[in-house]
Parts: structure tokens; C-alpha cells; sequence
């Protein structure tokens, strides 16, 4: 894997390392479809802009920079601000878990954590353990480390340890996972965290959408229940990935790592040789929204309408694709992953159809490199209102007709069975 | 280099990736001395706080929360905002660069700037070209990619193409280096890119201190001597990069790279998979800033609080260290390189016990991993006021005569004659 210039070649520019042309083609499919007038994404993983607290982040933005207008333009520390180290640590101490600021690395963001952790845990040729289909954005942050893949086998009961011997990490999003919605059981948590104890393998949580339950009471988190009896995270095996994307604002770019102390300094000289420190504007305001309760104050809006949402989706998805697609209803989180009936289905040809007749679903394969789940499309419903999703899920139907697939089988399982309606 | 749990440490925690094991104490360094009451810190290059806008980034921040509310708080493009990318390329052309929208990649501050084109152009084993001693915090940045170093040898007369021949790429700091405050002549930049032309090798031109010229006219940057007579970026052998760290404020965490399209779409991709997109409130007030002029209003002051400590500080060199080192007076930039006279001195030896008489000087090896200068250590100039610059310097005089290395060689360049004073 050596890169090397050919003179032939020196005047059409430099060649750039082999990761960056493995790069699946979601996010320019999303920015392609951004300019398509009337076309209705539902494969981007957005959350909508009318959710922003806009008003209450410029009063606190104007608060905050005259208190501590050092904090907010000067250089800070590379592991973040201790106030708002602190006030990470204080929310996760309210549920139980035994964080103090040592154990939290401020970062830009939820993507800067998946960087991080390959840095931290990877070494080029190494195993990641994941649960597929998994999240694509992270492969992209490890297509730098040269990882090869192995499948936990979670859902499948596979044994956990076996899968997870030797690899140098196992990731998975136990609340509401991109793409599938799949919550983990608390009893699958428990599993997972004794494989990390008796295989000596890291666990690393990513919980972005832990904030979005619809359904029922949030089940501990992996850190949680591996931190339980314990006073501290000293010896903790799992590192858990957390941000404001989905709580309060994407654009401030603030997310954090909870580890024991040992793996946040080593994460801090990562940090370091990275992007040196955060923001410090954006640091201070997420240390006051979160003093001043505006996370609490925007969850119940976010909440209800992403619920109205998800219930409106697949309300359509049963009324126009139930003879193509089987799914789960998802209980929080931002997706529903759909699973064709046929497997024969052309997943591709059917999203560029779906471009055809105006609208745009992700497809599954992009979530899923060593292909362990059948044909299928991640559809999100966070950004559009009921109107869209409708008229996104119609057009959906028309483009599988158009697409000659239709299953004769009988339907394996219904929407509306599965969401008791 | 495979990295794999050992049973009999499995508690011990996880194994992090060598890479980490390697990095400088330089910052640690600077840590530990900020917790040490009335040491003199003359290692960090870190501005002076008094000279951050805070009242008028204030009011501009209040403007763009007011007028750009999604663009602040919401997900923007990763590239960076169409509005900076745009500002950013305006400032260039108004120097004579055609830079447009497209030849602009927005990032987090200028570490992430190096750590981007790391995984661009650098893949494991790659050899990375720099003119020796350069700047630890690129080796730090580019140490996940496990590069091989090879000097340039530009003020050495080498032949440059030789040098840069079968490189990922060659790195400079032109305006007042880092750590040695070397300005590169404009027939120097000109041959530099020269030799980029026919070795092929692309030339990373990394200028943070740009707008810190104390003396005389600025020497044009390599992308506008390289796009001198052309219309475009589209084939330029030069990528820039650049940040607002030094003209305005470090907290922002804004920086940026120019380029030719190409690299700019593949540093696109690079990005996605490092943190997504940059903080928007930061991209928006840096935007406004520049529209505001901002940046030009804060010049003169900077500039002429740097000159007079720069004068100040080798005016105590001279005072108090000619005999035991020798230096160049920077016409601009942070640093004053000191090249010791007697080569014996132990350069480590002398930081711990500079650190005793209430001291810190960073260390040259940091800088030169292939020891290629003669031992050296680096002052910084920019953060301390007269009275202590003074002071630091004269303590430093303690520790030298403690450490008892004084040479009884003839002085072979003394600071005043450099001075012109």
C-alpha cells in the first residue's frame, strides 16, 4: 500500500491515500438531492432546524462572552473547559454513573469522537467488532486506520466473547442504532459488558440518540449498568460517545467522551495532535444550557414531534409499501430500517427510481460491508412533517412499481401489527 | 506493528496505539509550568489575551445569531459556510491569488488543517519532506500515518527536486518558521516551487503567522508566486494553509486550506470522516469579521505589541545569554531560535533546570526529530510583557551558570549586531 508519483502523471496533481476513494456515496447522494427542487429526502439522518433554540443560544451566547470572554476566544485546554467538563460530569452523577471531570474529553463533535477512538484503538490491520448493519459515518472515521470488520452477532446470540476476542474494540449504539432503530435489551447490555470483561476487548457505546425515546422508559446505559457498585470508572470497559447534535444543536459541534481516566489523557494527546482544542464560545454555552436547563426545556417539543413523526411514517410506509418492505416500528432514535421482502430487490437501481419519480431513501449496503442483513433502506423521519412523509413514501410505492419487483410472497410481517394500532 | 489484549494485563485496561506513546512533552510541559506561581513561561507560543477583540466578536455575534440562526446553530456543508468559504477567498484575491469558493476547504483551526492533510496525501511508510527543525505539533498531527522524515536541505543549498523526488509531500512554514523564525526568501520560494513542478511532489505551504511582519515589506506566499500569470488554482502544486488563530482569536477554531478543486473535494471527503462540518456560529462571526474588517483593525496593534517584546526579548539575550548562544533576530512570527555555542550542552538538562530557577524554554530536539541542528532551544516572545520577558531571561542566565556548561569559545555572532542596534 505504498503511493508513489509518476511522472507521467505530475501535471494532473498529487494522488491522494486509497481510504478516501472507499468513501460510500450517502452524503453526496444527500447534497445532490438538497438541490433538487420538491424532492423529499428521507434518507439523510436530520433533525429539524424548527427544533433549534435559537433564541435562548443567543441570549446565552451574549451572557457567556461577557463573563468569560478569555474562555471563549482564547486557547483552552485540549480536553475541554473544566467548567463544562464538569457540568457533563454532573449530569451523568444525576443518573447514577460515577463520572468526574477526568473522566470526560470534550470534542468537536459526535464524528470527532469516532476519529478519536480509531486513533486511540486502532492500529492499521486491526478488527472493529460491530453489530451490522452499523452506522456508516463511523467506517468513514476508520477508513483511516485500515480496519478489517468482524460481526458481533448480538441479535443473533452468537457468543459474545468469541466475537470479541482479540479485536480492539466492539461498537455498537444500543439506543435506537443507525441505521436499524434496534434498541438493545438490558439483558443484551449485560452480556456485552461481561464479554468486554472476560475478553479484555473495550466496548465503546456510541449514544447520540439517547435523549429520543418515545416508547416507555430509557433502559440504563452500557456505562451505567458496567459502572453499577462501583465508585468510580477507573476500570471501566466501556468508553461511551455522547453529543448536543440531537439534545440541542448540531451546529455547535459538541460532543464527549466518558472513559477512565487512563483512556482520556491518551485520548487527549490524540485530541491534541488533532484540532489542539474545541471551541471555546460553543464550550461555554453548552456549560450554561446545560446549568440553565435548556436541554431539559427543548427535550418534551423534540420528543413529541419526532414521535408524531415516526408514527406518521410508518403509517404511510403500511398503507403504500407493506407488500415490498417488513420492519420493526423503532422506539426512539431517527430511522426506520426497512428489510425487503423479496431479496432479489435491487437496492441501488431502486434509490436511483426513487430520485426518478422525487424522493431519495438511503441504501442499506452502505451500513452493512460485510453484507450480513438482507436487501433493505434506512428511512429517516426527523426532518420532514407528516405532509412530506407521506407524499416521500407515496412516491416510494410508485417508484417500486415502476421498479417491477413486487413480491408475490406472502407478507411476513405488517406495520400496524407491530405497532398495536 | 499489530497491537492484541493480553489475558494477563486485561484489567489493566485497554492498549492504545503506539503512536500515542511517541509524542513530545512539550505541552505537558507547559501544563505543568502554568501551575507554577511566578515561572516564566517563554516555551508555549501562545498570543496575548489583551489582544483579543472580545467586545466587538461580541456584537458580531450577537448580528449573526440574530440573522443567521440556522446557519449558526444547524448542520452546514462540510467545506464550510458558502458566506466564509467565499469571505476567505475574496481577501485572496484582493492580493492577487485567484482563489474562488471552490479552492477553499474551511476547518477547525489550523491543527486540523495538518492532521487533514495527513490522511490526504500520507499513507503509512510515506516519506513527509520538511525543512529540519519544523513544527512538533505537525509531527504530532501526522504521527498517526507513521510517516518517514527527509530533509529539504533548502538553506543547506540542496538540490530541492532530489529531495522532494517520491515524497507524499514537502513542508514549510516560509513566514518565520517554526521554531526557528526563519523567513524564506522570495528566490528561495520560487525555487521550492520550482522543484514541486518537476519533482511532482505536492508543496504544503503552512502560514499562521503571515500577518506578523515587524520589518519590511511581506515576502508574497508560494500559492501567489506559483499562481503568478495563471487564472486559476486548478493545477497550483501548492496547497495553503492558514488560520485566524494569530490575527484574531484562537478560540474560534477557524482555519482553512487553499488548493486546486481536486484536493479541495478530496480534503471534502477527509473531513466528513474527521468531524462532519466545522462549528457554524464560529464560521459565521469569522465571516462577518472579515466583511467588518475586522482582521485589519486588529493588525497594527498586534503587530506593534509583538515588535517591541520581540526587542525586548533579544535585548535581555543579549544582556544576560550572548555568551552561551548565538541567534537571529526574526523579522516576524513568535519565536527566536537559540543556537547553542558549545555543543555539549544538555539541552533537557538545562529546561529542568531552568524549571528550578523559574523558567520554561522548549527544548530544540522536539522540533529537529533527525538532529539535524546543533542544539537549540526555542523562545517565545508574544505572550509575555517587557518586565517579564526580563526576567525569564535572566533566570534562564541562572540556570546556565548553574548547569556550569558556560563555553570558553570567542563568540561567534552576538544579538546586537544582528539588531542593528
Amino acid at each position: 500500500m505504498t503511493k508513489r508519483f509518476d511522472s507521467a502523471v505530475e501535471r494532473a496533481g498529487p494522488r491522494f491515500a486509497p481510504w478516501l476513494s472507499d468513501t460510500n456515496d450517502l452524503t453526496s447522494r444527500n447534497i445532490e438531492a438538497s438541490r433538487i427542487p420538491g424532492l423529499v429526502n428521507l434518507s439523510g439522518g436530520l433533525p429539524d432546524p424548527v427544533l433549534l433554540p435559537t433564541k435562548a443560544l443567543g441570549r446565552i451566547a451574549t451572557t457567556v462572552i461577557r463573563d468569560y470572554p478569555h474562555d471563549c476566544f482564547g486557547y483552552g485546554p485540549t480536553a475541554g473547559l473544566p467548567q463544562l467538563r464538569e457540568a457533563i460530569a454532573r449530569r451523568y452523577r444525576a443518573r447514577g454513573v460515577p463520572v468526574v471531570a477526568e473522566n470526560v474529553l470534550v470534542t468537536a463533535s459526535g464524528t470527532q469522537t469516532l476519529d478519536l477512538v480509531g486513533k486511540l484503538l486502532a492500529v492499521p490491520g486491526d478488527t472493529i467488532v460491530c453489530e451490522f448493519p452499523s452506522y456508516a459515518g463511523a467506517f468513514d472515521a476508520w477508513r483511516p486506520r485500515d480496519p478489517k470488520y468482524r460481526h458481533l452477532g448480538l441479535r443473533a446470540g452468537d457468543d459474545l466473547r468469541a466475537n470479541m476476542a482479540g479485536a480492539a474494540f466492539a461498537y455498537l449504539i444500543p439506543n435506537f442504532s443507525n441505521p436499524t432503530g434496534y434498541l438493545v435489551t438490558e439483558e443484551e447490555r449485560l452480556r456485552l459488558i461481561a464479554a468486554a470483561w472476560t475478553s479484555g476487548t473495550p466496548l465503546v457505546e456510541d449514544d447520540p440518540y439517547g435523549s429520543l425515546y418515545y416508547d416507555g422508559d430509557p433502559i440504563p446505559t452500557m456505562l451505567r449498568l458496567a459502572s453499577l457498585g462501583r465508585e468510580n470508572l477507573d476500570d471501566c470497559p466501556v468508553i461511551h460517545l455522547a453529543s448536543l447534535s440531537k439534545q440541542l444543536a448540531p451546529g455547535m459541534r459538541i460532543g464527549w467522551i466518558i472513559a477512565a481516566p487512563a483512556t482520556i489523557r491518551a485520548l487527549n494527546t490524540a485530541k491534541q495532535a488533532t484540532d489542539l482544542c474545541s471551541n471555546g464560545l460553543a464550550q461555554c454555552m453548552a456549560a450554561a444550557a446545560m446549568e440553565a436547563g435548556l436541554i431539559e426545556e427543548c427535550h418534551p417539543r423534540i420528543v413529541s414531534l419526532y414521535r408524531t413523526r415516526r408514527d406518521a411514517l410508518c403509517a404511510a410506509m403500511s398503507r403504500h409499501i407493506d407488500d415490498w418492505f417488513t420492519w420493526e416500528v423503532p422506539v426512539g432514535g431517527m430511522f426506520v430500517w426497512a428489510t425487503a421482502r423479496d431479496p432479489r430487490i435491487d437496492v441501488d437501481l431502486l434509490v436511483d427510481v426513487g430520485m426518478e419519480t422525487g424522493v431519495l431513501v438511503g441504501a442499506g449496503h452502505h451500513f452493512d460491508p460485510l453484507r450480513i442483513a438482507p436487501p433493505a433502506i434506512r428511512l429517516s423521519f426527523t426532518f420532514n412533517d407528516e405532509t412530506k412523509l407521506e407524499l416521500g413514501i407515496s412516491r416510494l410505492a410508485q417508484a417500486l412499481e415502476a421498479l417491477g419487483t413486487r413480491a408475490s410472497s406472502v407478507p411476513q410481517r405488517s406495520c400496524s401489527s407491530e405497532m398495536g394500532a
